[in-house]
């Protein structure tokens, strides 16, 4: 099995190495939403062999219902479970898998579910991808972290006060899953004081990128996968 | 000026959009030591094309001295300014100018400091690359966050207090500089209570890499670029 990072959505952000493991790879898996492709999937699109087996995994819920709902819980750790078997009914018929995985598998991606399942039986070995957030900030040619800057990443689904305290005691910061979360983002970036070098990126490196300073920015729309950058590197140059 | 992130160290791990600006350079520019190559020009050995400018920018100080000193800023920020001069002669002779920056461009890269200096008058593309962080937990094979961890990036060069605090309010880290500062950092996460789950790795995806348990391996040696991984993801999988 290889866990293949695909990177933030330019093709071209796939690493050598990853292209390779999709030459060489007998059975695409990757999970998406049924019905859909899935981000990792779309990306790889002109890289798929002709004749590749595929093997979507499609998840049971999305991601509207509560996480700490118990039912929700037992439901998505039957689909990795069932997921990882049929992963491995592949890997015990001698077939190479790539399991697909936007960014970097082993930060935030899926692809660690079928690995914290297989790795002890089978061989595992992950292929690093460039993530949404460095996606970003190199678009954006926005130095983040320099010298002996903390960097924290946070998620903005995090409680408005604690995120507050994190920001105001880091030098650059990476807020994901802002959505929904974005008034709240907002506010606490404002008592941290740093909303004046926040910076809101829409779909990091795909071709409709958006990319705007947060206090410019209105809290009627933002996708889930949007970011906030917070720059550190106080003393440039 | 195209900032090229060459990756942690193996040269498959640079993306196809860098392979693709190093074929397309004029000049190839990259920060070293006197009388070294860098790591960065290194690990593009196999891809530099016959006949292009070397542009190689060399320190005048080593990481040795005080970075606080007057002396050391004056010194070093003169060099800066003095080694964009010398790419922009090259820009404005209507070349193209790749600058290797090992790991990341904007991610604690040397790139960064012509960045922001020619980055207003001339076009300045960051090409991003896999960091050192990311090839040492895909090598260790190891989730380092998932889900609304926070992931908390430090250097290790912090006061022991002060690091002991931050690994105690943090799912998952990474210390980087590790060095001279082991002893240091193995007692604040002690103090932290997080020395069992930290990893030691060394030399990230270099073909001598070495990677062990943190509790298991003595205080005596460690390169200033390896790595200290505290993995989160508690409730796996």
């Amino acid at each position: 099995m290889i866990g293949v990072g695909t990177g933030p959505g330019d093709p071209e952000l796939l690493t050598v190495k990853a292209v390779k493991a999709l030459e060489r790879a007998d059975v695409l898996a990757y999970f998406a939403k049924e019905g859909r492709r899935g981000n990792g999937r779309a990306i790889v699109d002109g890289l798929v062999k002709p004749g590749i087996v595929e093997l979507p995994l499609y998840y049971p819920v999305t991601t509207e219902i509560d996480k700490d709902r118990d039912d929700y819980k037992s439901s998505i750790t039957g689909f990795y479970d069932a997921s990882a078997r049929a992963v491995a009914e592949h890997l015990e018929a001698g077939r190479t898998v790539a399991v697909l995985s936007e960014g970097d598998p082993l930060f935030y991606g899926s692809y660690m579910h079928l690995h914290v399942r297989l790795a002890g039986r089978f061989s595992a070995d992950v292929i690093p991808g460039i993530t949404a957030m460095s996606g970003c900030w190199s678009l954006a040619g926005v130095p983040i972290v320099q010298g002996d800057d903390v960097l924290s990443v946070l998620p903005g689904t995090m409680a408005e006060a604690e995120l507050g305290r994190r920001l105001a005691d880091t030098e650059a910061a990476v807020i994901m899953k802002v959505g929904r979360n974005l008034p709240k983002i907002r506010r606490a970036l404002e008592a941290a004081g740093r909303l004046e070098q926040a910076l809101y990126v829409e779909r990091g490196t795909m071709t409709n990128s958006a990319m705007t300073r947060l206090a410019e920015k209105g809290d009627d729309e933002a996708p889930y996968f949007s970011l906030v950058l917070v720059p550190g590197w106080k003393d440039k140059p």
